[in-house]
């Protein structure tokens, strides 16, 4: 068994029998591993792409668990050759500060859980990259960068977007001068929400459509604009009366205006079908990304003038392939933790988009965040 | 001569031959025609499209025409066998009051004209299909009601989409139920104008990106809705100081709230690449064209389950031949005329646009219309 090789034991670990069977031989092999060690916070469906993705990297790989389902715990341990030992209860996560093979975590709960195990896994010593939205609150996003801070610890914001490589080429194009003088950004992303999702609790999502969907067309127009937004004006409605946003708005739209004169519309929806888009329009041309927040199959399109004067015309359509830039992602946390850099998405981006939902909400007349 | 047919005038016409050479032909050719005569009034770009509808049309045909360049009017009056003696100029076209072959006016000028032409026009006991927008102003709109009702002349709006094949059918499949309860609609239309255009001038335009292309995702959004919007919030800004916006707006964003909670979001720009577009989103599935507003190749999307919880998917594009709903808008318009009915566009339509825009301005801080 010393001699395992990591693929021979994630066949085995697919099998089940890994975390039982073979004790000694994960030891030996996780120490070998140069990889940098995540632990899983949450073990839902975005743990799922960000688990798969490990898979793909060659920097980083899944060393501990936390969970409050142990069986569905164990069974994914086993599934990634992670040590029994290493498969913790949101009780007893806290131990994780003595396990030397995990250097940082993954937070992927729900909304509300995002402050209070930030700043555990700071006070144990990890780094922290966190789902977006960063929090529920402007407050909590500063006690998180703060308690990050303190601890010396890294801490980064989950937007995998701002990783995809057909995401960094729109916003590439844009910045050459591709379309001209940027005027207007427009984007949305909506989907039906069932009854018992967490999302469409305020206790746990914290707000509606906007927090977990609408964030996606903010963060969006942001980089595409490459500045900050500083006047927003806002609509919320609810037109499903099945009790299912009896506590969050189900759907919000906004319009918001940026230094530089460019205008931004932004939908978002828990009760509609509304694929995720944006589209970009300047003096000399346009681009649109549709879908644009799915994890596979995006498109990117593009039509503008070029220096010559020509005609350029872009359609590119990312592989259908999960985890790019989930990989990408989780490679570039694991580089600013190795080479003490500020990531790409810090806290203070996650902190931005708060303020700024803050302020969208406040528009349309609701007082919380 | 006396036998000529209609088809071999306008052969003919198009040689340039027929104005001249043929006054008795042309005189009993139209006598002898059932079709209602329309002058069309100013020949910009738009009445060239309804000029080569009338080629489609069994109801209507051209037998008058209005402009400031007679050397063009006569080369126009000969390709569509229209007499020398009904082409008039702005100053003496309220002679056509004595031209019985003319029985209604298709006014295709600057929107700042549209009021004044079809006051003289009603006055003269012609009904009028007038462009949108109806004119600059609210009280202009009111006025122009006014005139038509006195005159007891029909009076239409040529909301071009409202008779196009596709645009109804996204209307009858929302109101088929089949996307469910609607959540949100949006839009947008832009297109970068040249310098010494008259739409850029207030005089002429009487606003800037709104009120001739904004016109086509605000009006969408009301048919889309199947009701009136009664809130709006709006910016609007200009990026290209190049002297081309110094009267009026470049950019315009707006968000409205409809009655039964239905959101929109829409968008213009006279500087910008923005492919027109509408996107409505539903509990039950989406519908999108785009493009929505060109004169062809219009495509139309749709993805819902329908009765029997069926996927069905729609994607229709309109034949590439331009003057579709050119076509049928006058042909349309005429039925209205001879059995004395309400056109589905009638100045109350284009009133209505003309008050929500002066909302939507006023929420952007403009007070204008």
């Amino acid at each position: 068994m010393d001699n395992v090789t990591r693929r021979e034991f994630t066949k085995l670990g697919a099998l089940g029998l890994a975390a039982q069977a073979m004790p000694a031989a994960v030891a030996q092999a996780q120490q070998a591993d140069a990889r940098t060690g995540y632990a899983v916070i949450g073990l839902g469906r975005i743990a799922d792409h960000f688990l798969r993705a490990t898979r793909d990297s060659k920097t980083s790989r899944v060393t501990g668990l936390v969970s409050g389902h142990r069986d569905k715990a164990l069974r994914i341990a086993a599934e990634y050759g992670v040590p029994e030992s290493a498969v913790y209860s949101y009780e007893d996560m806290d131990r994780m500060k003595d396990n030397q093979q995990i250097q940082a975590v993954y937070v992927a709960l729900p909304n509300s859980m995002h402050a209070e195990y930030t700043l555990r896994s700071a006070k144990a010593g990890k780094h922290v990259l966190c789902e977006k939205p960063m929090a529920i609150s402007v407050a909590e996003c500063e006690a998180m960068i703060g308690a990050c801070k303190a601890a010396n610890v890294k801490l980064m914001i989950a937007y995998r977007c701002q990783y995809d490589p057909l995401h960094l080429k729109a916003i590439q194009l844009i910045r050459d001068g591709n379309i001209g003088t940027l005027n207007v950004i427009q984007g949305a992303f909506g989907g039906p929400q069932p009854v018992g999702e967490w999302r469409i609790t305020k206790k746990l999502g914290g707000g509606g459509s906007l927090m977990d969907l609408g964030i996606y067309p903010l963060n969006a127009s942001r980089y595409l604009a490459g500045e900050e937004p500083v006047e927003f004006k806002a609509f919320t409605s609810t037109n499903d009366h099945d009790g299912r946003f009896n506590e969050v708005e189900e759907n919000i739209t906004w319009t918001m205006r940026f230094p530089s004169g460019v205008l931004a519309n932004c939908t978002s929806s828990y009760g509609a079908h509304m694929p995720g888009y944006f589209k970009v329009a300047g003096s000399k041309g346009w681009i649109e990304m549709a879908p644009a927040y799915n994890y596979d199959g995006m498109r990117l399109r593009a039509s503008y003038r070029n220096a010559d004067g020509h005609s350029e015309e872009i359609d590119e359509t990312s592989p259908d392939k999960d985890p790019i830039e989930f990989v990408r992602q989780m490679d570039h946390f694991t580089t600013c933790i190795r080479q003490n850099q500020t990531p790409h998405t810090p806290g203070e981006e996650g902190l931005r988009d708060m303020e700024h939902m803050k302020a969208i909400y406040k528009s349309a007349g609701i007082d919380i965040l």
